[in-house]
């Protein structure tokens, strides 16, 4: 990996480039609804904060500008709808029914910083909100319902919420591969996919960049939580910024349980290289996608 | 109001069809997505059936028959869209950290008949459906992207969710007439002001008349709501289907509480009448909204 004078690589530096956009996009899209009552501001404020990296952001501009050459304005409001959905999940995922965890991003909960009205309530909101600013500031309404046909779709209860019932649901019994791939591809990968497809969406992509895209995506997605179970085994709290050791307490179907580290090592490496194949009829304008697959071999937190 | 040779009034037969229509919509479009979570799908399906009048979506067919003289597919599908998102919102300020209620239309609520996570995910499910087949299934995309921005603004945090707020807050202090017509504004009134919109996008309203069915509805909403808290003071569990009682039990902020009922008795004709005179230049074809409003006058439950 190349790095600057700074030591920081180029990925990190443009990884860092695009959150600070996001983040001035969410900004931007809160700050001009007037009217969201005060306490659920505070509170989506709160939780969309932080130092989470926005991946799914990153991935959705890189794709608008795999197929464009540039990120547009539509990228950005589309990247901004994705991490609003994506935070959602986590508070509604961290409250004492559900997951009932009380750090997240290195700070505590939604629910444990205010109350858990608030945070389902700020769930809630960020969830609305995300379609709202969709439905309001795409500047093309084939584009702003393609956008949100996506996003709905991976976030519904054929997506994002039938992972989570599947995961809640798992603690109670063995798992085996067919329901880990069940919830890994529902609760996480499905919501890769459609950050990608959203990006090749904004970037108006054909039907073969589009179909690419997503397969990339969707693969990116696995990539990323089996990751994620192998450094809840293996790091510690302070590392993740998150309770660590969770998912092996609570009994939770994850892969290192079901096949073994080592397996899902290999699998892991498999998922990253499938995925750069997926990118190749791109060329230079794809470089950060394929950094972003190698970059997960090495995740740390 | 004229009665039929079964001593139903036409409004009754004409409400009792087009919950009929809805339930069916509601029943295809839950059908038609294969890949809903079984465990999901109960409890979406639990939720949306039951005695309710369908009041918001009923609303919503009449304005688009008062346009265009006829109930075409979209209505009925941004019908079972708005019903979709009341029925989120009912499970969810049902939960033990929001309301905490336990009979609902009649039967155990959400979380009482599964558990607090189901109903997290299930009224979250609902939210993020709506959207979805607003956005696959309405045959012009402007009107899907118009449709979506009406329901996700009066949905979200400057909307229900900004009353669901208040109100909840409001229980520990005193309130006034101000702070109880922006709850019942936000928290009932924005989705009865979009419903009667979206019907309106439906039958392709001109802006004059979508400005006055929105007028329409926002009053309607308010006159309902002021309605439901009268009830809430003077009937029984049992003609309400829900606990009775329960505003003033959690010393919440009322129209009874704050003004007293004769006077909350009087605002709801002058509301009922406001909502009348919106439909001035509509003929024959807003009879049922007519009726609506002068029903709202004698609302039993």
């Amino acid at each position: 990996m190349p790095t600057n004078q700074a030591g920081h690589s180029d990925f990190d530096v443009e990884l860092a480039n695009n959150k600070k956009v996001v983040d001035a996009m969410l900004e931007r899209l809160l700050a001009e609804q007037k009217q969201i009552e005060p306490n659920i501001m505070q509170a989506m404020r709160y939780t969309l904060e932080g130092p989470g990296k926005r991946i799914r952001a990153a991935m959705l501009l890189w794709c608008c500008r795999a197929v464009s050459g540039t990120i547009n304005e539509n990228a950005k409001i589309a990247a901004a709808a994705v991490e609003m959905v994506h935070t959602y999940s986590l508070i509604h995922d961290d409250l004492p029914a559900m997951d009932n965890d009380d750090m997240r991003r290195g700070k505590p909960t939604c629910h444990k910083k205010f109350d858990e009205a608030t945070a389902i309530l700020a769930g809630d909101a960020l969830l609305t909100f995300a379609f709202e600013v969709l439905s309001e500031r795409i500047n093309n309404p084939a584009a702003a319902v393609a956008l949100i046909g996506e996003l709905a779709a991976a976030a519904g209860p054929a997506g994002m919420i039938a992972g989570q019932m599947a995961d809640l649901r798992s603690q109670k019994k063995k798992g085996n591969r067919e329901l880990l791939e069940y919830i890994h591809t529902n609760k996480t990968a499905k919501m890769f996919h459609a950050a990608a497809a959203m990006g090749a969406i904004c970037g108006d992509a054909d039907r073969r960049q589009y179909e690419s895209l997503g397969e990339y995506g969707l693969k990116i997605g696995l990539c990323f939580q089996i990751t994620d179970d192998i450094l809840d085994v293996c790091s510690s709290s302070e590392q993740l910024g998150k309770t660590a050791g969770k998912d092996t307490k609570a009994d939770k179907v994850t892969y290192p349980a079901v096949i073994g580290l080592e397996k899902s090592r290999e699998i892991v490496r498999e998922l990253a290289q499938q995925a750069i194949d997926e990118l190749q009829s791109f060329g230079q304008e794809a470089v950060f996608l394929r950094q972003l697959a190698m970059e997960l071999l090495d995740r740390k937190k």
